[in-house]
Order: structure tokens, then C-alpha cells, then sequence
């Protein structure tokens, strides 16, 4: 619970200066009224953004831009955090609900970044820390994920892992089984691990399924359920299917309300 | 000349975010003290950026994340917009000294992109509007800069342009030809057109000369002086050099300062 009310300056100015950012420049008028603020108001932030370094000011054409010290206002984002902070919660209920770990994992060329755990808390410890990545094509994980992302996202995951030789890259290496795989999940709804990944990284001691968490349709990250060999995927599917969907659906929302606080 | 005083709290919260940036995941005392704010101004502020989306606490520790949404603050940076808008008066000022016309251009993997130019108030008027890519390996302006940046520019630069069959590409696919072009732009501090895009984009009747505008011994620009053929490389040199060296000097003086304003 937020201990003080926002301070309005701030907001304001953060307004403004997002207005800037999506424009190539803008008048004073433009500014104003795209912030709801009057010009004066609107002068104020701007001169204030502008004493900090995060505007320029055209003098040619009375004209604001954003300058490269802006950068820095977004240089510590890293998507795997975000997603992390907000799916842990939701990953402890799963795990507390089915007695089987999870991770939950984002895009990131050729792995899914791990963005939080809970293994720690089950019987099944293999430690996969926040920042483990793990490799796309073998895990089910990556291909939940490359089931429901762009088009440029699944190129870049083919073009960079059929460069790397472990054995689930062959599926990289032949774009009409790898289309095969992913028409299957998205039938399915969900992932499973490969062979090769379970056998060579785990003694085939485990395998997971898992599905994508989707936002506008579109995949941001995805979420495993981690089981031993003793579970079938009859069983997996029938018992913990639903559950997972559903953690995957609330952390979307959970997302989407982050980025959009309603305050 | 600023109308108002700055707005301290848009200050303080903008640095407040900008800590938050620089680490991974930031207590509130770390916060605090990084910023020089007292533990519950610090709060404030932080409870202010997480009402509008930008930072997220993790609940399992009460350490700060940035979010996605930061990325809204930087998405409309473009360098070649900050750098015009800084280079311009001291373009034109070069243009009253010496008579030629200049442009300021900065490095977008396989071109030049002019910032800002002053032939439109000059003799020679063929028109290189903000915007205009001018190919890296044919022009001064590419050849200035390649010879001072950083490794992976130069290593993504010659790729691209080896792919692109312009005879000035050439350069790039003869790569001890290039370290040779490379090594006498260094030795001499300035970088001349060459001869294949003089002869093919202005009918030889045009050639120029460019220097990199460095900052911290690295570049981040570069500006040229634009002649008609007539003008001997000497001549240029011992007229015109000095000169726009000096500009470039001021440049980058003036880029530091934006980015680091003392107020």
C-alpha cells in the first residue's frame, strides 16, 4: 500500500516528457495540449527537462526533441526483471496448488531467459536461478514461447540456434519438422520438453510442459510445469493443464495492469 | 534563456529513476543515499514512479525494478535529431567563415545520416536534407568516422556494405585496401570523398573532405566541408581544414555540455 498520494509535478512532467518522445519534435501548443496542461505549465516542465538534459530546444523552430541522456532512463530495464517481480507471487500459489515447480522464462534470441522460480520451494531441486537461460528448442519453454511470437522473433530463434550444435538445434536445422512441432503445440495449447533436452541435461529424471503467457494474442513470456518421469503427459495434462493455464492468464493481466496503473 | 526555475520534485524523481536504472534491484536506503534524499522523500517519489507504471517493488524482497514502460521515456531518441539540433548554429557559423557548405552526419550501421547541413544557404545546392543516408564507405563523412570508432561499428559497417553493390563497396570487400584507407585517415586527421561517388552522384563536379567530431577520444559524428572540383586538395586543407576542425571541436564541447548540464 503506497504510504503518500503521487506528487502531480512529477506525473506531469513525466507527461510531457513522454509526449516529446512520440513526436519527431513539437511546438510549445503541441505539447501542451497532447498533456492537457496549459503553455505555461507546459514551458515549466519542458524548461525543467530541458535544465536536466533529457530536452533539447531547436532554436531555428522553437521546436523540442528528446536528447541521448534519455537513454538512461530506460537503461536498467531488463524485461526478464519486470517479469519476475510480477509472476513470482502467481508462481508460489501454482506451485503451492500442484506440488510440482515451475519457471517462468522471456524471449531472448536463442534462450528463454528464466525470470523466476519456484524449484527452490519443491522436491524437485535442479537450481534454475532468475537469469538461467535456457536454450529454445529444447525446453519446453522455448517452444511454447516460438508457438505464439512474431514472425522476426521465430526467425531469429531459427537463424541463431541452428548455429549452436546441441541435438535439439536439428529442429532449428529443419524448418519443416520445427513447423510441424509448432502447429502441434499451438493445437495442443502447450509444450512439451524434448528428448534430447531430458536426457542429456536432467538423465531424462525429468521433463515439464509448458504454455505461453499471451498479451493482445501475442506471446511476452511462458510458464512450465517441472515433473519426474513417473508423471505421463496424460496425467500431467488432465491434472495440472488448467492450473497452469490459468496462473498464465493472471500474470498477463497482471502485466497489463503494471503497465497501465489506472492511478 | 529558461523562463522559469526548474521544478525541484520532477528533478529529484527523475534522479530517483535514474538510480533505480543503474542497479539491478535497489533498496530504499540505497536508493536514498545514491540520490542524496532522505529515506521517505525517496519513498514518495518512488511510490509516485510506481503509480505511473515506470518502477515495480518486488514484494518477496522491497527492492525497486524499472519496468517497460521506461522504455516509453527513451523511444523517441534519435541521435541524428539531437546531434542536428546542437551542430546547427556552428554549421552555419563555418558556412559565413569559409563559404563552402557543411553537413553533420552520425553512424547508422550502414550509411551516414545527415543531421543537419548548411548547403541550403550556399553556392553549391544539391540538396542532403536532415535524414539523407550517405553511404558509409563512398563518402568523407563514412570515411572520417569509420576511422575513429569503436571496433564493432567498423566490423558491422563493413559487412553490411559488403552485401550492397555500390562500387564504392568495394572497400569493404577489400579489407587490407580499407585498413590502408583507414590508417592515412588517421595519420592525416581527415578523410576525402571518393572518387567512384564523386564521379557517380555528382558527376564529378563535387568532392569534399571530412574530420570525426570525437568525444572522449571515441566518435560520435562527423562533418565535412563540400567543394567544387575545382578546389585542390592542398588548397582545401590549407584553407579550410583548421577550421572545421575547430567546428568539430566545438561540436562535441557542446554535446558534453547537453548531456551533462550543470544546472
Amino acid at each position: 500500500m503506497p504510504s503518500y498520494r503521487p506528487v502531480n509535478a512529477v506525473l506531469r512532467a513525466l507527461k510531457v516528457l513522454n509526449v516529446v518522445n512520440s513526436r519527431r519534435q513539437s511546438t510549445v501548443s503541441e505539447i501542451a495540449r497532447a498533456s492537457g496542461l496549459t503553455s505555461s505549465t507546459a514551458v515549466r516542465f519542458l524548461e525543467t527537462l530541458e535544465s536536466a538534459g533529457y530536452v533539447l530546444k531547436d532554436t531555428s523552430n522553437a521546436a523540442y526533441v528528446v536528447s541521448g541522456k534519455v537513454l538512461e532512463l530506460s537503461s536498467g530495464f531488463e524485461a526478464y526483471r519486470e517479469m519476475g517481480v510480477i509472476a513470482g507471487p502467481f508462481l508460489y500459489a501454482l506451485q503451492r496448488e500442484i506440488s510440482w515447480p515451475s519457471d517462468v522464462a522471456v524471449f531472448d534470441r536463442d534462450a528463454m531467459i528464466v525470470a523466476e522460480t519456484s524449484r527452490s520451494e519443491s522436491r524437485l531441486f535442479y537450481p534454475r536461478p532468475p537469469g538461467f537461460r535456457a536454450p529454445i528448442m529444447g525446453t519446453s519453454l522455448g517452444l511454447a514461447y516460438l508457438a505464439f511470437c512474431t514472425e522476426s522473433e521465430l526467425q531469429t530463434a531459427v537463424e541463431v540456434s541452428a548455429q549452436v550444435a546441441e541435438p535439439w538445434n536439428d529442429l532449428a536445422r529443419d524448418r519443416g519438422k520445427l513447423q510441424g512441432v509448432l502447429a502441434r503445440v499451438r493445437e495442443c495449447g502447450y509444450a512439451v520438453m524434448s528428448q534430447e533436452y531430458s536426457a542429456l541435461v536432467y538423465n531424462r529424471a525429468i521433463w515439464a510442459i509448458a504454455v505461453p503467457i499471451l498479451l493482445a494474442g501475442q506471446a511476452i513470456a511462458s510458464i512450465n510445469v517441472t515433473m519426474n518421469r513417473e508423471v505421463s503427459e496424460n496425467e500431467a495434462t488432465s491434472k495440472y493443464l488448467a492450473s497452469l493455464q490459468r496462473t498464465a492468464a493472471r500474470i498477463s493481466q497482471a502485466i497489463d495492469k503494471a503497465r497501465h496503473p489506472s492511478g
